[in-house]
């Protein structure tokens, strides 16, 4: 598969600025949406499959920085595929009522059923990430026992492993991308939302503040994704600064983990089988 | 604390049948009926407290046999707090929904908010009790890389055990009660809700079958109890032939938690209290 040297499962430690944020230089933009299309329409097909059997559920969470793409990518990759059973969830700030319970507790309810695919624009990475960045877990309300344990973050990433493990042992199967986007592509896209009025309504000038603190969210997520990096539940750092190369990408993606899956039409049951001879021909008669 | 010989922290392991269905011969109705009432308005009062704090919940899940008191402990015990603060949730046979999702899905939807006394009459242990009890498993929409492990129920443990300390390390108390009914006892009160017709709705004559696999059903709750028994959440296995008794002891270990919890009503913010001489002088001049 392509995707594979973007691929981290916890057999190799990631350093994010040495990852690309650029296409593959031989990569060619006609070629790669070609074969995107293409891989979409086979993701369809097993999509199907998955639904019918309902054995297994698909979770892809997406974590970026502002203006990597992750709207657009959900909107031009999953939006090829059958809606009926599909769910995208986004994850914004946090409700109080979403505070005052686990971190987990909104992702929990928003798990899909199996036979379904799940999107999670951003994630239970977030509580590893933001929450991190600005040492946010000091504001909520935890007992002193949790906010004041040193290794908040290390039992998080625990926690975290030990969920998605749980959800691997129970018939799902989690991809976690990371969309990297270079620091002047993000400026670029900030200055199109700033000058262009039909993307005022993304544009959040605090989000610009973030950029500031660009080396502090590097360690978050070197930290979070080589602490869960694992074989079933890997991560994909994947280069954002050309859209068309990272859908070529994420559908790589989905393609290898639904072949994987190897989902199949459930075969008939014999006792519904045998019922088809009557019913054939009660399909023949004429109706009154 | 009486009722700490009933304890299970992982200290020492469970025999179901060398545990007490019965009173302490030494116990008096009338002391016990007397120290259950003093002991909950207590709770009552830290039930106030930890509500005000909003920093820390607590789980109460109660798992027993039919007939051996789970409704009536849950009205008569829990009853006596503030509903607002206090959440039942009473786990059925799963739905076709709740089926398609993970097990623990509708555990963590009924999650209490922090500051709140969740009751869980029956709980996640369904999964690992009735379920085995009747090798259920195989009849689940799951992988059969998942169905067909031979270690299914000991991943099963590490599951429940994993849950209960992500709860924990997020503000959470878990106490878990076992209500320890004898054979005499559960057959008595089955023949009632044959005879009186005010019981008849709580009848169900497969529950009768479930007495056949008594000893089954030890088993199955000595491997659940002694894989997930922990300091942080404990097993109680109570006598359960004389509701008196019982209710006492949940009594006592509603108190003992709670107390150990220590919830303190929150300081208030010196910004507010700068606020209260001006309002305490609006206060006391005359309404237009």
């Amino acid at each position: 598969m392509i995707a594979e040297e973007y691929r981290f499962d916890g057999s190799r430690k990631v350093v994010i600025r040495e990852m690309p944020t650029c296409a593959e230089p031989s990569a060619r933009k006609k070629d790669c949406t070609a074969r995107t299309e293409a891989n979409l329409a086979q993701c369809a097909l097993l999509q199907e499959k998955l639904c019918a059997a309902g054995t297994e559920g698909l979770i892809i969470a997406i974590q970026a920085r502002d203006a990597a793409g992750k709207d657009s990518l959900v909107k031009k990759v999953f939006g090829k595929l059958n809606p009926a059973a599909l769910e995208v969830h986004s994850f914004k700030a946090p409700s109080k009522e979403e505070l005052s319970h686990d971190y987990l507790w909104r992702l929990n309810k928003a798990l899909p059923a199996r036979g379904k695919i799940g999107v999670f624009n951003r994630s239970h990475y977030e509580d590893v990430l933001v929450t991190r960045v600005h040492r946010m877990e000091k504001g909520y309300a935890m007992p002193e026992r949790v906010i004041g344990d040193k290794d908040f973050y290390k039992k998080r990433y625990t926690q975290l492993r030990n969920w998605e493990q749980y959800l691997y042992e129970n018939g799902y199967r989690m991809v976690k991308i990371f969309l990297n986007v270079g620091k002047d592509e993000q400026r670029r896209r900030f200055i199109d939302r700033m000058e262009l009025p039909e993307k005022h309504w993304k544009l959040s000038i605090n989000d610009l503040k973030e950029r500031s603190l660009w080396k502090e969210y590097d360690a978050a997520y070197e930290d979070a994704i080589n602490h869960t990096a694992t074989e079933e539940s890997p991560w994909y750092i994947l280069p954002a600064d050309e859209k068309w190369y990272t859908r070529f990408l994420m559908s790589e993606i989905l393609l290898d983990v639904l072949t994987d899956m190897a989902p199949e039409y459930p075969p008939l049951d014999p006792a519904e089988a045998a019922k088809i001879p009557a019913a054939m021909a009660e399909l023949e008669s004429p109706l009154e």
